[in-house]
């Protein structure tokens, strides 16, 4: 096995760069995955204490882009920001997947215009997991599109399914669209506009409608639908989730009694936390590119960047790129 | 204080008519809150037991709406239909508002031909609450309507902030809209449209976009966007706090220790639960109408179509279309 290397934008992100140097450290292992770490170097090396770990490369950048910039415009005014050099990494083909935990429109921009599209695929999509009922559960796009056409939601249900099978270890996946009511013509003109072209296309194991609960059930192991809902979804996922354990925290300090059993009981809710946490996946997968370009939650912890890291060297070794773009161009 | 009679659809949802007799029968107050009971009265005085309780007043009607049916079809061949003589009663002032957990669509489309917009409405929303970190949240539309304009969602705006001050008793409501990303501008064109369109609007307290995650948070008291996103989103919250709860329990059950802890902290995860339970507001309340409507879950128990009556109810009391019609004039 030949190592992965992958770039990985250390200036990226609420907690960087200190958090994504000791994610690259996590994650590397030489001969592997290695890291190719873009950013300011004084503050990389500061960030690993002077020892660089063995397997991880630094490369001086100076220019950050910030989550409040606009993206495309960041993107060309920057070249030489971390997030871009991440991503030029990959088009010069000296690393095999780009990572980035920064500003998740400028990753996408810098990404399609960097690494660009495969032919044929008219907008990438960003792919996330959610921690359902059935096991993990690709759902695209979570925020690369705001607008969509039912031509892409067919795109992305073939992107999805790569993703499922080839990061997921999903055998055969099957794919729903998400609307409103599971009748054939529920939802909105584009939900309408899909639901006829999904049944119609050939090579997608396409089963019908599904609703928001499904996105937490175990009917589909894929689910399609617009970069605007699917955000709204995933981060009213999150949410929920983050509330509810807050909730049962609080209730569990109400009273003595249910003070011991919340201690009692903490193995266990740890389990659960850790499964519904965002950072268990690291990141989305934007699908679509001729390489790999993983974002990561702005608020990614060391945890969450290693995981990323490790999620983009399984899209490398099972060569999700060209099962993409073998299945678009059938 | 007179009585509020309350028309309620004894053949809708999945566990009528023995669930919904039951919750009017918890529901009513003789003097204060009545109950026009329609349905196929041998059923309904079969669940019953025969006593029929004071208070309740039951009307025969021949037709069912099922679940399957085309709403707009089924209103229009079913008029001897428990749900819709229901919305009928409405219309004759013999009720004060229409309670259903029947088929959402079927419920909205004999509503609005039924009981009638209010003048300058647009379209009805239907109003749901979220059990929020900062209170109960009112997020609307959540499904009366797939595809929104702008406009539609201003009156959205002006008739969620009647019903959380008037129903959920907030002072001067502050609304947000719902998009991906907090700065102006960013979204799909209809939250890009809506947004500049609500900033120009006097007499509402529009404080700026919100995302996914505010839907469970403490920013804001209303939050507007179209009937497609509301709907994933409420169910996507709804399927997430239900898949959680399965799990914790499933965790608890684990081990021995665990499964202690489980028992001592029941009475605090009890709490919670009801808290994130749809059956606490017994549900939607459709908005923009010259009468009240609700429409509650199709799987409603008892517990919800009492609370589902409570709040209609408390909507007369408050003379919410009366408010409605108010601002909207303005």
């Amino acid at each position: 096995m030949t190592a992965v290397t992958v770039a990985l934008d250390a200036m990226g992100g609420d907690r960087a760069p200190a958090e994504i140097c000791a994610g690259a450290a996590a994650a590397v292992e030489p001969g592997v995955l290695e890291v190719l770490l873009f950013g300011d170097e004084q503050a990389i090396r500061s960030a690993f204490g002077g020892r660089v770990p063995t397997g991880v490369t630094v490369e001086h950048t100076s220019e950050v882009i910030d989550f409040e910039e606009d993206p495309a415009v960041a993107v060309r005014a920057k070249p030489d920001s971390s997030l871009v050099a991440t991503c030029r990494a990959v088009r010069d083909g000296r690393a095999a997947a780009a990572v980035s935990a920064g500003s998740t429109g400028a990753m996408v921009t810098a990404s399609t215009v960097t690494i660009r599209r495969l032919p044929g695929v008219v907008r990438p999509a960003l792919a996330s997991v959610f921690p359902s009922a059935g096991g993990p559960l690709t759902v695209l796009d979570c925020g690369a599109n705001a607008d969509c056409t039912a031509e892409m939601l067919v795109q992305f249900a073939h992107m999805g399914s790569c993703f499922a099978a080839d990061v997921l270890g999903v055998d055969d996946p099957t794919v729903g669209l998400l609307t409103i009511g599971e009748e054939p013509g529920k939802g909105n003109q584009l939900a309408r506009d899909a639901y006829g072209l999904l049944a119609a296309t050939p090579g997608l194991r396409f089963v019908g409608n599904v609703e928001g609960r499904d996105l937490l059930g175990d009917k589909v192991n894929v689910i399609v639908t617009d970069g605007f809902t699917g955000n709204v979804a995933l981060k009213t996922a999150e949410g929920t989730a983050r509330e509810m354990a807050k909730q049962i925290r609080a209730a569990a300090m109400g009273s003595p009694v249910s003070m011991v059993g919340g201690l009692l009981m903490r193995g266990a809710t740890r389990k659960v936390k850790r499964r519904f946490d965002p950072e268990t996946y690291g990141g989305a997968f934007l699908l679509g590119l001729s390489g790999i370009s993983v974002v990561g939650h702005g608020s990614s912890s060391r945890v969450a960047v290693a995981n990323a890291c490790r999620l983009a060297a399984e899209g490398v070794r099972h060569d999700i790129c060209g099962h993409v773009a073998a299945r678009l161009a059938r």
